[in-house]
């Protein structure tokens, strides 16, 4: 269950990372099991001219970012991505997409998280992890 | 060596992307052994409020069109990324940057591409590879 | 639930497979939505002289045995591993382990799967996915 | 060029892995720019019964070694396998494969390193990356 003020800190903490910030990533909930974001279509985050879909690159930054919140909620660090890998398994061509983030595992150094890209009709667009080493703030 | 129409022809088709013409990716040579790019920085598609460091998302922008354009300059055909990897080796914060692409392996039907994105420096900020389905355009 | 006749089948699609045999992996379990296999540890398969861990290659290999499978298990067709990915999480010391099995996206050409390699004390030991090319048999 | 004494104290290192002495895993050369090994193919290590192809395990235990002695070769420290990447580009139909070990980028705490396994043709049957954690020996 979200608490409030919590979820109040991390949105404030993704707006203050700008590339977050320009493309109007909202936290929905989190807690200690995940977090969930969601972010609207612009049309500058296009990939394909003719099919509309959303950029490769856009849906990475999906990954990276669900899956770094999630493990920063279990640890309370920061971290900076070491490796990243993303599997693309439809294009995404909604309006809105659900990312949801887990921690697959916290370790001393090094953290590893994994997220998902969900469309509007529930598919999944994308998927992927992450592996993070674990930073002081 | 590039040729210029050719060099001319695939800016057209980088341009014709809306996240890549919004980035303002600029193709500088390419040829058969592989192709640059450049990236000059904005504020926007910066990761870090501390340390100004380029996003995560966006160097795997970075190496996913590295990647596919190496291979698509060999094959002359389109791609759907299938999956792509990529190893974060320094943070980016250069005012631009240099992309180089490289097909690794031309197949009938997958072919895998590499790229790596370096800083005004020459020092190696990320680097990465992705796997592609070729498709006819 | 498992069908102990499909059970059966695919204990002998694995033991036709040599290095699959030699390691002894044995299929526990399997139904839609998953595959469970069993490895017992023997000297030969060990990766460090110190702390006689698995050798990371080993996990690598029942990670691409648990993926595969779980796909095949969906799809009835065969497949070619196109890439996998593996995270090691801790070092794998016990005497037995339990590979888990899913598929995480089933499509018309290409296919994704997912597997976790688990210690005798129900530790996460490694984790990763693979891509599979789908091929007729 | 390979110092020979060099070349010894790493194959006793090899020699003292237990699966990498399984496999018989021989080293040719080494010095900072990489490492080169050999591996003889025996009937235990393949993957296919009817094409009589490697194991796809088997080639990401070469693409581990190769890139961790890279990597090791480096740094003069031992390393830890934190994740690794695996790209499949053919079946390995040969008697005797080539392993070619590469650093990609060495750093205090997390290295990475990459190999390519290419058959008697001197086809690319497999390349990957591994990044690896530093640690005292």
């Amino acid at each position: 269950m979200t608490d409030p003020a919590q979820l109040t800190a991390w949105q404030d903490r993704l707006n203050a990372t700008p590339f977050a910030a320009w493309l109007g990533l909202a936290l929905e909930g989190c807690d200690d099991t995940g977090i969930i974001m969601r972010l609207r279509s612009r049309p500058e985050i296009l990939g394909s001219p003719s099919t509309g879909a959303l950029h490769g690159g856009i849906l990475a930054t999906l990954i990276d970012t669900g899956a770094s919140y999630a493990v920063m909620l279990r640890t309370e660090r920061s971290v900076a991505t070491i490796d990243m890998r993303v599997d693309f398994h439809r294009p995404g061509q909604s309006s809105e997409y659900r990312i949801e983030g887990n921690a697959i595992k916290i370790g001393h150094t090094v953290s590893t998280g994994e997220a998902r890209v969900i469309d509007s009709e529930g598919k999944l667009v994308a998927s992927g992890r992450a592996v993070f080493m674990n930073v002081e703030r």
